[in-house]
């Protein structure tokens, strides 16, 4: 280490985090990209070490469109969510669950600290039920979730960094998809969790003009919302539910630059877009 | 219940198990026919409910080797095992973990109990090698576990049913197919497990005249392995790997049967193979 | 076990009573006939292993009776109740402590988990005062139980089967007869419990015509109660204690009949009587 | 308190036997005198309060022969120990367990620590077999102790004054009338006590000329015991055993005398003797 | 021992004082005379022997006076509180926590118990704030106890004898001196403790002709605080402070009688003053 | 944080050192200096805040000689040792504990994790003896540490950070001078500390041309020992010690240096001079 300096200047923040529950959307060119999918490992595995409990939750869309093409099966996108029929489902759970999250696991394993993977299913962690669209539209198997048990996850989170793919299942055990960002906002609400990331392949949120909105408090966003739409939307909507619940401060950030969450993190101004009561 | 009588029958056994744990090695028609499979997932939660500590060990090779024709990929197979590229074991590891493990999981939470399902990845629980055939051939990224870490198993066992999918990775994170039968004694052996039951679509481990034997002892079993080969060969090895390290008794027994784990477990006699150290 | 499927019907009993206290006032022909009480030991040692928390209430009035005539002591009843001066009641802890109370714990002891009797005394288990009859007329050294101080029951009860004779002390240390039924609702109340069963000589409570009243509930028995004497009152009362201390339901059934317990709580319809908020 | 010098001088002792287990073999004049009965409650709940763990082991001989006597019974002895059938085994249990223990029980109970009373059925405290006399002759079911079971005493030590009445039972559930010495020491042994102190109506071990002998070690006592006869050889022979169990030293006191216990224990020289290494 | 009669009178409040916590402000002759504080020491170490919780409050007036005048600072006292500048209380803190502390930490340590000595900075026990005088007068770093944080003190108290310099920094790490009656009485409140007992060097409280008031109540006192000057006037209003935070008595008594804290404790009069709700 | 880089590079370090525990002798300039002392207690908390568990020990020598001069004592020294009559150790004792041992407590306090003090006589934490010198000199009362009782300090680490002056008595509670340094190797071979580091006022161990011996193993060490003297020769010795007693390695730094405990922990080659088995 050259610096000891910036170890200290860290000491604020992992004293501000000691004890407390992150959760981190992941997603985008931070997965995609093969360094820094490697550093973000780390990036975590740092933020365990120093006493923090970081929790991932992540998609996988890109994925799980490359194998439904090689299968020679319809893509179809409606207001931004995949029409899922089951055999959809099944494809994206496979992706999601037995590839996406055990790439993630196996790379924190690497990085030092244990990792367990989990999706909806295990120890009955969400309860889904078919979204209906305001537009009558039918979508299929895309579900919202109904219900977070987080025992499963304080479980493994005594001893593990739980990694968390968004699948789920309904009461009659019958599978959807479900927004990563949606369910990310979930788990941050139920587990009371302190601070809540996303991980985005722009800047954070932007306003008309294309600037980046360095701080917004849950009323500005609540009026705003209505003019937001395309991939944006849903993780504003996450960040309005998780801030309702009581999370302290959702982020958005741009998980292209390296180090983005620890970035955020650990400087007084950050990087993306906080979303809190006081800036 | 029309006959308590039947209930108290099953109390030296219930008393015999109580918090012993019960590795089953799953597979077979009892994964594939949609009735057993829900029937096999009351049993176990049944035996939950009355004591005992069972854990799930699965594989899936129809749904792999369906995946892989729909893919066009080229599916072959050398001394029984299935010759391996990166993209097999990402298919297969797709499967196993984001299906079929999950298809368990929901299965076994609806019967009321929730479960867990885990890999070899989770929490580091498997360190797999690269296995090296005796006649030389390359069957590609196919491996032996050498580490079983219980620790995230135990952990999980508390609360949970485990259920685990047999794919692991070695210490670089480059994953492998893992024999199942292979992966559930390994797990028995390390978890000190009481007993081993693998379900097969046969009576049980059968002469040459193809009469069911019984009862073996571990002497008699390495005595015979020679002579056989096929799919009994690995999970005999698996029984004789799991009672060689003190695992009491293994099971062979034929999972076509309804509840054929507990008429093995709560009957006198059994329905299969035993092979142990007394009858 | 000839038929495993009647060990799955119990599924949802075992499940619904999972980590419950059921207490059971034992008595009657159950307790008296040599192979009922041989077959109840081993019931109550199946409640406890699919993992429900029995606890046994008992009296013994026969034996009493029978030693205090070898004895030459004068057998009196008024309203029910024994008359008891202090040499009577001496009789009659112990012949409940010393004998009968000993007896049930060694066939439950026999039967494969260790039970551990006490009367009111141990612990401060039972604080008792002279119950004062309507009639003015004076019965001596009948207690009603004032309080119940359960530490000792749950200390108890974490690893072994408590075993209650129904006798205590007041506050200066003079002992009491008490009524088994009344000590048993009492317990029931004091614990919490799921549900009580009283084990009797009849089928259960019987209407005017000598039918059987499957289910009653607290409100019809209340109105009812006027017009009952004789051997089922007290049971009635101790029934409308607990239910009235929301122990789920109270249920009266014939201990003649072999496995009354088990079939009262493992089958749909019971056996006998049924006193609850919902049938 | 007029003098809390002597409370000083007692720190010595209470730290001495701070959380230590001493057991008390009860008998004799101080369990049948009204005061001293009185005196001995409130001298054990003393040893609770400063630390201690006493445990109490009685007998009751005058009590049972009372009660044989009233209903007709032979009264037999052989070799100082009561000829037993199983009617007398009934009655001896019947009076041990439900009367004397009980009354001790509450005594103590009203001194101000609460007592759960034990014999040797419960929790399967002991495990005993018929004791064969080395003349041939049979005395019936008089046993010996093989096995000392310590779970149910250590689980009730926690909270309560174990308080044990010394009958048991064999593997098969007959009961046995067991020497209440001999209980006391095996009790002693087998909870790894620090002190043993038998209550009689002697001042102590006596020498020929009726001296009272101070200290002996265990070589003086095995060498002296063959010329001891009567009530003192089951004592010797207990202090003996529990010596050589480890036991640091076996006390043999005036039970007459007021407060024996405590002169015994608080004072340098006692009050009896005492056996152990050094004196 | 000669006179087990004595133990047995302490026994009532042995039994009353169980597991309570007992906080005494120590000083004075009990302090200074080599007798007095041998004695002091024993009898703290036996309270805690008999169950209790003692936590002892001390300053040291006389040895800082004494090194104030070797060094040649000027000693000085305003309204009976030393004017103290910083070279004054860096003097009193290595005195109170370097010299007195350890002197009674080892004396306690000898008696047989072993203890930890603790002043206001550690575990951040005291926070305390400049005092100002309704006169104006400045008196320098004189604090008042502004919070009490007992984290470090139950800590502690679980296996040691805490031992407390009354001295105690304000949020920037100023040191301060603290009365160490108001000390003690800030600690009895914070603890929720069950009495304080303050040694003095006369009888107790004394009315107006100099006779000893055995009891008042909080009432009282208040009433007649104006009228009290000297040193007896913080005892009292820490009294005060104490019983209006629910501690249950506080005592002043004359520490240069031998063992006042036992006498006062133990005996039904006590010795000198109790403040209490009723006597 | 201008550069989390920085923060990364210290994550194998973090890692290395996470529950263990590392004993830091504190002295010198790093002790003295006002900007290091105020870095030196944020260094030590961040150590706590990564997972480690710091124990400080300090002495403080030149603040005893300045007190003992303003008081008119005479300061000697012999061999490096302080001659110490009884008034010397006093004064030295209420200097270290009373003074600058609350310093140190109420910086790492502010720093943001609380802190405790103690020296050699709380919960007996150092039992010291007399030391002889080789040329038969009498320095009086300077003491080697014969036992260390660590369940003080493991109680107390739990939620604190212990800070040790190097202070004890013998067994008659007679205090003693005891050298820092090796009261700092004691507490590290005494708990099995990770790692041991002394802050001295030089680069390191230097060679006789005054070059810094990056390196030594203990041998070297050994067969370097008989040509060194001076205030180095302690320091060696306590590095020796703990050595020997399994500590994995003992550092000297030079504490003239920012943040030279992070720098030798944190780096690869470190800054001073490492005595281990391996480089």
């Amino acid at each position: 280490m050259r610096d000891v300096q910036t170890l200290l200047e860290a000491l604020p923040y992992i004293r501000e985090f000691h004890r407390r529950t992150v959760v981190i959307k992941y997603g985008g060119a931070a997965m995609n990209d093969p360094v820094l999918r490697e550093e973000f490992a780390r990036d975590i595995v740092l933020l365990k070490y120093v006493g923090m409990n970081p929790v991932i939750v992540h998609g996988g869309g890109p994925a799980i469109t490359n194998y439904m093409e090689r299968l020679g099966m319809e893509v179809k996108f409606v207001e931004g969510l995949r029409v899922s029929d089951a055999e959809t489902v099944e494809l994206a759970k496979m992706v999601l669950v037995g590839k996406e999250n055990k790439d993630i696991v196996l790379r924190i394993n690497r990085a030092g600290q244990p990792a367990v993977g989990l999706c909806g299913d295990d120890g009955l962690l969400f309860t889904v039920s078919k979204r209906e669209l305001q537009s009558g539209a039918d979508i299929g198997l895309v579900g919202d979730i109904e219900n977070v048990r987080v025992d499963v996850l304080n479980h493994i989170a005594e001893d593990y960094i739980p990694v968390i793919a968004s699948v789920g299942a309904d009461a009659d055990g019958r599978s959807y998809n479900v927004n990563a960002d949606a369910a990310a906002g979930a788990v941050a609400a139920a587990l009371g969790a302190y601070k809540i990331v996303f991980l985005t392949d722009v800047d954070g949120w932007l306003d008309n003009r294309g600037e980046l909105i360095s701080f917004a408090d849950p009323d500005d966003l609540r009026a705003a919302l209505a003019d937001v739409s395309g991939g944006m939307r849903p993780k504003l909507e996450a960040c309005l539910a998780a801030v309702d619940a009581n999370v302290t401060s959702a982020h958005i950030v741009d998980g292209r630059k390296p180090h983005s969450v620890l970035l955020e993190l650990f400087t007084d101004g950050g990087i993306g877009t906080k979303i809190g009561r006081t800036s």
